[in-house]
């Protein structure tokens, strides 16, 4: 298509794409934005090496190409505009929550990729807000990079669980690289490494200076808790992994306090979603973090997200073209849009989609912000930790219904009468 | 882990582990092993860098860590040996697709890494069989890049979607590293895009050839058909993403068959996947190519994978230990494992799981070859295109009940002698 936008003399239009979804995948009653750090480093940092572009000129599709579209890729750096929701902002369907504005090669180019990046961090901050909001105040871990497609997949969904109010993350590279906060604990390979389940534990202890956390179910769990009490360790946490935990969790609670070790902490996992900690909070199992693994960095409920990058409008030479698709159950609306939010003590009262050219309605928030110009990202970009913030104040500013887990509420989204006049 | 094995003194200890699934997924059979290319470049390449070392080091839980051990990480290289099943290998559940014989903190590193990479592609090969079942002899293409879990995983979902037996990609930098068939289409952005559709279509025919696929459903398929006849167009194909796709596939083909465009193939797309396919092809829709998207890149009704990494043996002084894990629900076998499978007349009949040093049963293939020694790879390994060969007979060796879609069907699995003895 670049070729053709070339060839055709069409690079002097500007097109704007905007992102969004169509509709909320299952079980989800909102979703949170993520991603979009990534994916403006991915627009900054966009070339052509000269070996792709050789390749590229001997594929057979491109025997027609003059050798100027080739010399076009050689200096090809994105110079678009974008506009973009912030990182944790609760939004909805047919909200764009980024929208391009470039040239009309390059806006092209960059679709798969911003999708690719926007969706998967979006599907997994989604799915992680309701797994934290299931656990209520006890933390949850993140723990699925052994599940996740690939180690950069493995990566992006530690941030963006991180992102959606998990409290860290087992990986360690995505410690190190985005500064989330490690925690782990031993694998059952250390006890069955060690002469005996008591050598294990105490020689972890030791190394680690009592912080760290013991694995209890390799063979027998109460034997296990009974072991670490009479080596007299006294370990920040112990883990539970497999068997009934709810129960599990009751018996080594009790003989952790009746050996005094009230300050040890109780971690489970194994196969934990959102609906699996509800219950164990419903029935008040003396849990203190949860730690999840597939069901969060895969969200294996929902774990594909339906965003589409969608042209909505053309300029060239000072004239402005507005466009949509007319597909059977895949169309469009037309025009470059934006996403209002109106609040009521505090608690967001409706969405309001409107075309960025007109006049902001009175007392609402606009969600799109700059933040990138002519292929530069505008500073400064809120850090992660900002967006941690921005995201738990903006998901506990919605109404409460739709944090539910059966996710059956509705959020009221309306369209500007200019806008649904233009789409007639 | 790797530190507490150096503090106490367990270098010398040689580790085996397995990995393997221990039930199928959801809607599965069979499982295609799938990644080990990306995993042996893992183990060949590993080393820890300068900075990184530096940066553990300041981690508060390393305080009591001596330094020796982080000069130890400085010269680390994975130093030991892989046996495994050839890529495109069906295998099934207990049955180790993977193991790793090594200094016991070299194999305990590389767990996580090895069950991202292997889990995931297994994965999507494993789904991808499913599609390309049910589209019988038409072909399909692989078109999920925007879906997938950032674009690594893209990368390598098309690398196992062409390993399990679709004909291509749409995602071009898959083509240009692993040499798989590129083939894509049209954006409806480029119809938008152009002044009238007429000219869209003839426009990109024109720069190729005719050696194209047109997008029809940008407004109306049946005006776009009959816009292209009229221009004396003749593509290679046209695609239709949306709709009713049996009935537009069939008007289609009628007005082009009338045109007299009867070698203009019929692409269809738009969330499809096995059981869309099978009733298009039961309906005999005059679909020539399927392309698929999110639900191949994502394996959306079974998106992960429980691939485990489990400690089976340990040897020091020439010392061997046979372990497992009792955990409830959650036990291993001990002891080095290979599988033996058999077949009759052409059919893969059963398989063995015996342990490693048992004598080989009579008529029986090993499953688990050598594929890494002492750090590196075994020459040569099998091409891409070799495993995808190898892919598709033993895919057709498999008894014909395991490649229904209800996967309802289960195939013979047994332990031996020794190995159940051993375990109890």
């Amino acid at each position: 298509m670049m070729a053709g936008y070339f060839s055709g003399g069409m690079l002097p239009i500007r097109a704007t794409f905007e992102l969004f979804v169509r509709r909320l995948p299952r079980n989800r009653a909102y979703l949170v934005a993520a991603g979009l750090d990534q994916a403006l480093e991915y627009l900054e940092s966009l070339t052509f090496l000269g070996e792709d572009i050789d390749w590229l000129r001997n594929q057979p599709a491109f025997r027609r190409v003059s050798s100027e579209f080739f010399e076009y890729l050689r200096a090809f750096r994105f110079s678009g505009d974008v506009w973009a929701m912030r990182e944790g902002t609760p939004f909805f369907p047919m909200e764009p929550m980024l929208r391009v504005s470039a040239p009309i090669a390059e806006a092209q180019l960059v679709e798969t990729a911003l999708l690719a990046i926007l969706n998967f961090q979006t599907t997994i901050a989604s799915k992680a807000a309701r797994i934290v909001h299931a656990a209520g105040d006890r933390p949850v871990m993140e723990f699925g990079a052994r599940r996740a497609h690939g180690l950069e997949a493995a990566l992006l969904a530690a941030r963006a669980a991180y992102l959606a109010g998990c409290v860290g993350t087992s990986f360690v590279e995505a410690g190190r690289k985005f500064a989330i906060p490690l925690s782990g604990t031993m694998a059952h390979s250390w006890i069955l490494a060690a002469p005996s389940e008591a050598k294990a534990f105490s020689s972890y202890a030791d190394l680690f200076d009592q912080q760290t956390v013991l694995l209890l179910d390799t063979f027998d769990v109460n034997v296990a808790v009974k072991t670490l009490i009479d080596a007299g360790l006294r370990p920040q946490g112990v883990r539970i992994d497999s068997g009934d935990l709810a129960a599990a969790s009751r018996s080594v609670r009790d003989q952790l306090d009746r050996a005094g070790l009230t300050s040890t902490r109780l971690i489970v996992s194994g196969d934990l979603d959102e609906w699996k900690i509800a219950d164990l909070v419903a029935s008040r199992a003396p849990v203190d973090t949860f730690a999840v693994g597939t069901a969060l960095a895969t969200s294996d409920d929902a774990p594909a997200l339906g965003g589409v990058y969608k042209l909505v409008e053309l300029e060239e030479g000072g004239v402005i073209r507005k466009v949509m698709k007319r597909s059977e159950g895949k169309g469009t609306w037309p025009g470059a849009k934006q996403v209002w939010r109106s609040d009521e003590g505090g608690i967001a009262a409706g969405d309001l989609i409107s075309l960025n050219d007109e006049p902001a309605p009175s007392s609402a928030r606009a969600l799109l912000e700059p933040v990138m110009r002519v292929g530069r990202r505008v500073t400064p970009q809120p850090s992660l930790e900002e967006a941690r913030g921005h995201c738990r104040r903006a998901i506990g500013a919605l109404p409460s219904r739709l944090r539910g887990l059966a996710a059956e509420a509705t959020y009221p989204i309306t369209r500007s009468a200019a806008l649904a006049t233009l789409t007639r």
